[in-house]
Formats: structure tokens, sequence, C-alpha cells
């Protein structure tokens, strides 16, 4: 089958690619570990060319988002404003000027203003196009969890509003180097989910009445001085404590009860739906893998990218 | 003079020592950075020699306080419960196994439990017994800022409750290893303070509407990437959100708008002398220096160690 439209997710860490056809369903797809960090002296063409080389033959235009558009990406894209309309992201493309066999456009992240605060997001704008695009989901509240969780509001295709969460930072952060790590096993080997240790955390920063997260994350040491936590539960139950701080103010602010759509990668996403469960929020689940290559392709396509239907 | 008491603060990082007459007045002082971290092998008798042999001459009772009583130190000294009276700290001394020429007694700390959590403090009691009885402060609440900050209420001279934030281990992990600190200068040489910096820090995450600082923190880089944060004043601004967020959530929980007595270094406690004059909190400040001594003698006089008056 001929590829009609390439599209890439290039993040800090990883990027994940799919060669689409003229519709937009995908042919093949490939990931690999080379995110922003690790490119070296700006090769990002080289790079790129590394993992798609074969499939730029064809001469179909390539789309990315994510943080390849960003400061310390390959080039730059300028934030669109919220609130802004989803369907307005191909007018904010920005292109490379590296020498390829076809110039690849990288889509603007979001960014938000308030009187003393700002917030941005670059490529979950794409996930929620996506989610828009598959699902019909025009309104509601989002979640995509990770590194720096972001929360957000749609309106009519239009998002209005969102709140960015350090909490998978935070979590690696504490987890390898403070004081909480010294009770919980060797870093160096995955943790063991422990689910009524996650329960506890999770109700222990999300119930009404809970203390600030500053001083929940302490009891880590304190329940563990005294038994009540035991190593192999640790990692849940801090886990559990920024997961549930995350959500009560994320619930809190965008004052929802309806349900969630949640976006991302399967495991996290059951961590999410168990503490919505908790929480008592209705949590719909969507892979980010399934969705973002028909929203790419749909901002190719209205911006008149190619030969696309 | 001869020295009827050697008082000892022994903590994780650094240890001060106080020579003092029958009367608990201050003969002479020491200090140096041989905290539990730099003690190897177990060697505490040998080090504490090195700092104190020649006033362990005299047959002075040593007391000391601090980490040097915890599962890490010396040896374990078994928590009191709150509420406990401050009165009471001499009725848990635990003594050293060592042979030296004199045998030192470690105060308890003094442990905290309710449904969900716990927590723990070793050594700030103390201090509170000092400020207790050198002015007379038997009522209200206390703070002692640091590492790990501690918020606490006084009844009667009964500690009642108290509450852990990890403020100043948390600017210390996210001001060296996160993504904040590529935004920042290098963290190898000490932050110049900014005022202005920090005072749009404090209000942004003590305001009554301000959102949980697991969002906030996430600012830093935002307000950073549009030029309304720079990177001089960036830690002070990360100093500010941290401290408002302990400060909001104590006071809330301790309910109070009386006058907060705040026991630290003279630095510290003007960073946070400048957050209680925006939270409107009146904060009087005691030099742990100033209060320590007396109290650790009072404890030895009080559980009829050597000749005290």
């Amino acid at each position: 089958m001929t590829i009609r439209c390439i599209a890439v997710d290039w993040g800090t860490s990883n990027r994940r690619a799919w060669a689409l056809d003229g519709a937009g369903r995908v042919i093949a797809r490939r990931a690999d570990d080379q995110g922003l960090l690790a490119i070296k002296d700006r090769a990002f063409a080289a790079s790129l060319q590394t993992l798609l080389g074969d499939w730029m033959d064809e001469g179909a235009p390539i789309i990315m988002c994510g943080m390849v558009g960003s400061r310390l990406g390959w080039v730059e894209v300028p934030y669109l404003n919220a609130p802004v309309s989803l369907a307005e992201l191909g007018n904010g493309l920005k292109t490379t000027s590296d020498s390829l066999p076809e110039t690849p456009y990288i889509v603007p992240g979001i960014a938000r203003f308030d009187a003393a605060g700002a917030d941005v997001m670059r490529g979950e704008e794409c996930q929620m196009l996506g989610a828009l695009l598959t699902q019909g989901k025009r309104d509601g509240i989002f979640l995509l969890p990770g590194t720096h969780a972001k929360w957000a509001r749609l309106e009519a295709g239009v998002l209005t509003d969102f709140r960015t969460y350090m909490t998978g930072e935070l979590f690696a952060q504490l987890r390898k180097g403070s004081s909480l790590a010294q009770l919980m096993p060797p870093a160096d080997a995955p943790d063991l989910f422990d689910g009524d240790a996650f329960d506890r955390g999770f109700t222990a920063a999300f119930a009404g009445d809970s203390p600030g997260i500053t001083h929940l994350l302490f009891t880590v040491r304190s329940l563990s001085l005294f038994g009540r936590l035991t190593p192999d539960e640790a990692p849940s139950y801090l886990s559990g404590l920024l997961i549930g701080a995350e959500m009560k103010d994320a619930l809190s602010w965008l004052k929802g009860h309806e349900t969630v759509t949640a976006i991302g990668s399967a495991k996290l996403l059951e961590t999410y739906d168990r503490a919505a469960r908790i929480a008592g929020i209705p949590l719909e689940r969507l892979e980010s893998d399934d969705i973002l290559p028909p929203a790419l392709f749909s901002i190719a396509r209205a911006a008149g990218l190619g030969d696309l239907r």
C-alpha cells in the first residue's frame, strides 16, 4: 500500500511514528528511544532519516507533534493561546529548514495565561483532537497522565483551560534521591504495584479534609518507622499520595463529576482508573496509540499537505 | 569556671555543643559538620570525644537531643507519644553503652498517630521546651523551619499535635535535579535571595483559591518559558511556592491567627518572617542557639543528673 502521510510523536524521551494511507489508516508503525535528550548536535534530520528513511521515498508529507516543536527541539513552533479550537491546530504549523526528501511540519503546542500563572502543553492537544475525531468528544474533562500530567476542559471543540501537575516527575525524584528512597527497595528495578498501599495513599491525599501533600509525603517516612508501611508498599503508597493530590485539585478546580476521558498508555491508565473508582468518577480510557495517528492525519489534511482524502 | 553539664544537639548533617555551668549558663560552645551521615562504622563515641574530650574531664553529665537518638543514630530512644507534656522529656532518657568518661543521655523524640497517618520529631521538642522555659511560652503555635519543617500546637505546656512538611528537602531536590533546575543558575553556588520573586511565589501558593502545589511547581517552567521568571528569580520563586503551600496548610489546620513562635537559624527565620508578614500572621522569632542549652540543662536537672541547681 502507498504511504500518503507520515505521523510522528517526538517527545523528550521517546518517539513513535506511523505510516498512513490516503484515508488515514495505519499501514505500519515504528518507535524508538531517540527522544530529544538523545539527539546530539541538533542532528534531528539525520535521526529522522534513520528511523523513517525508507518511508520517505514515497514523498508523503510528514506531520509531527510533541516536544520536537519546543525551544529545546528541532524548531520552536510558537504556542497557540487558549481558549483555542482544536480544529485550528493546522493553522500554526511550522516547517524545519533542513534538506530532506520531504519537509516535516510541526504542530504548535498550546499556552494558557492568567494573572499570576501560565501553563503549556505540546502533544497533548493532538491527543485530545484524536479523541474528538474518533469518539466525537467535543466537550468534557480530559486527563493525560504522565511525567507532567495534564487535566483539561474542552467546550464545543474549544480547549478552554488546562493545568499541568508534576506528578510523574515528583514521583521519580522522590523515588530515587530523597530521604524517602532509603525506605524503599533499590530504585534500579521496576516497582511491583501494591494495590492496597496505592489505595491507602490515594485516600489519604484525596479525602476532603486531607492535609497538604508536602506534609503527606513525610508520612511515608513516619509510617515506615513504625512498620505501618513496608519497603515494598512504600513506592505504591507514594504514587497514591501524588495522584490523590493531583486528582483532588483537578476535580475541585474543574468542578467535574461527569465522565473523565483519560488518554495515555495502558499501564498508566489502569492506575488512574483505580484511583478514579475510589474517587467515584467515571473514567473512559483511550489508548494514545489508537487516536494520535488520525489526529495528525486530520491536521495534515486540513493544512492541505500532500494528497489526502 | 567549672563545667557542670554538656549539652549536645546532634543532627543528621551537623552538631552543636555547649558547656554549661551549674546554673545552666553557657561557658563555651562548639560546632562541626560531623552529623550522623559523617560517622562511619558507628564510631559515635570516638567522634564525641574528638569534639568534647577536654570538656569531659570534669565529669559533667552529657545530655543530647536530635537524630542521634534515631534508628540511624547512636542508640534508638523510643518516642514519647503526643499529647505529651514537655516537662516529661526527662523521663524518657536513654543512655549509650559505650565506655566514656561520662555516660551520655539522649532525649526521646515525640511521635503522633491518627487513623491514617503518623508523624515524628527529634530535637524540635527540646527547642519548644526552650521557648517555654526562657519565654514562658506554654500555649500557642510553634514553627520550626528547615529540611523537614514542623508546625506544632502547645497547650498548657503539652504538645498536643504537630505536622512535618518536606519543604526544605523538596526545594533541594527540585533545585538540583529536576526539569526546573535547568531553568536556574548552576546549583553549586548559593542562590541570591530575590524578595519580589519569593513574594510572588508565596502569594501564588498561599492565596485562598490557589491551585495545588504539584501544579504550581510546574509554573516555574511555564513562567520561565515566557520570560515572566528569570533564571535568577526562579529559585526564590520556587522557595516562595513551597513555603506558601506549607503555611497555607498549617494555618488552615491550626486555625491559627495568633502569634506564631518560630525557632531556627537567623537566615531561615528572616525568610519565614517575610512570608508571615504577607500572610498577616505575627511571627515571634527565637534563635535556636539561645534556647536549646537551657532546655537541655533543665532536662538533665529534672532527671537528677550530676550536680545541677
